[in-house]
């Protein structure tokens, strides 16, 4: 497989990842439940990168880190993709709504510079 | 904004998120470390819909329980677009390898239809 | 119940999580995966509550948010305790087994001031 | 150390730690907010061991799986004693506060043998 014909859009990838479930017989295990369970795994490995690291440093990751970030991020990436297929969601339509929605609850003019969405709930 | 000037693409989706962090001075409250464990906390809170679910009942969810899984699944993707651009991490590229790497690291004819993968680590 | 009755040790509280799951008929629902499930989630939450704060601010948590801490601590601690119950698992006997494990994986005078448990793996 | 001098009390855990901490300089590492990172960290590796296998199976672990699981339940729980210590939480009174709160919210009579609590929300 050449580089450019690597899947790269939510549609191509959403289409390799059924596929390769299919090839393995693998569609069994990818109950929603189960699929949520390792989508949370994979965002938890991403998190123990930054455990013991200061928020300045890990804006500056080493490449071996910054190497290590990429596969855990790809890691989460495939499996919500793949949650999102089992459920027949839309991942980019639901991600343009949650943002309009976002847009709508957190007008700039009033919440500028203020980290009041983070300490109010 | 008309439905068909949302944003769709991975590329259209961080451009969006660049700007709504911009437009509301956030950017300070997004380090890789913040953005990492707020991941992890919408990927549980996705989790938690599931947590006393069938596996069978949880391939066919009731409509209020789509639309919430919809919610969380576009919080944890825009999370990631966030924290991936934060990291110059090209989303869809880490993917496709990731993919390819899957792909040799388990040959369809040898792992077909059993969950030795998840078995042994 | 007066306060002097009410569960504090490990044993009185597995007893008493034991009996109030009895009196719900709750069991069917408590098989270790969901229970490691509703673990994740309850430590998530906890999570959650230092997000967006800084290491410094997260030592010295205003009232209500040291209340709000408190009870994430505790629904962790009571899946923990319901989960270890479930497996057979002795929760003190494996934490003292684990420190004693800690502490010839991690010699003081070694590791003495610095990181790099924390960054070699 | 013999076995009988082990720390085994939540009390005597609690002390262990943090000596195991000061003997190592790692009271520096060791914020609220990087404590409940490291917590979630180790309450998802907990999970992983469940992530494909049905509830039925988790119901019978193997000592392989046994002995995992016992390790890593250990690991939460030596975080979780840590934090509750940091932030200044009587664990065994938590515990036992939350319990009377779940009591009176979930009458024994009214939800026998129902996971209403589990779908409602």
């Amino acid at each position: 497989m050449t580089q450019s014909s690597k899947p790269r859009t939510l549609d191509e990838l959403r289409a390799a990842l059924r596929q390769f479930a299919a090839d393995r017989d693998w569609d069994q295990f990818h109950s929603p439940k189960n699929l949520a369970m390792a989508l949370t795994v994979e965002a938890a490995e991403l998190l123990e990168l930054f455990q013991w690291m200061s928020e300045a440093d890990s804006t500056t990751l080493p490449p071996d880190r910054k190497a290590k970030a990429q596969e855990e991020i790809a890691d989460v990436f495939l499996y919500l993709i793949r949650l999102a297929d089992k459920l027949d969601i839309d991942l980019g339509a639901a991600a343009a709504e949650k943002i309009a929605l976002n847009a709508a609850r957190y007008p700039a003019d009033r919440v500028r510079g203020s980290s009041k969405k983070y300490t109010e709930y």
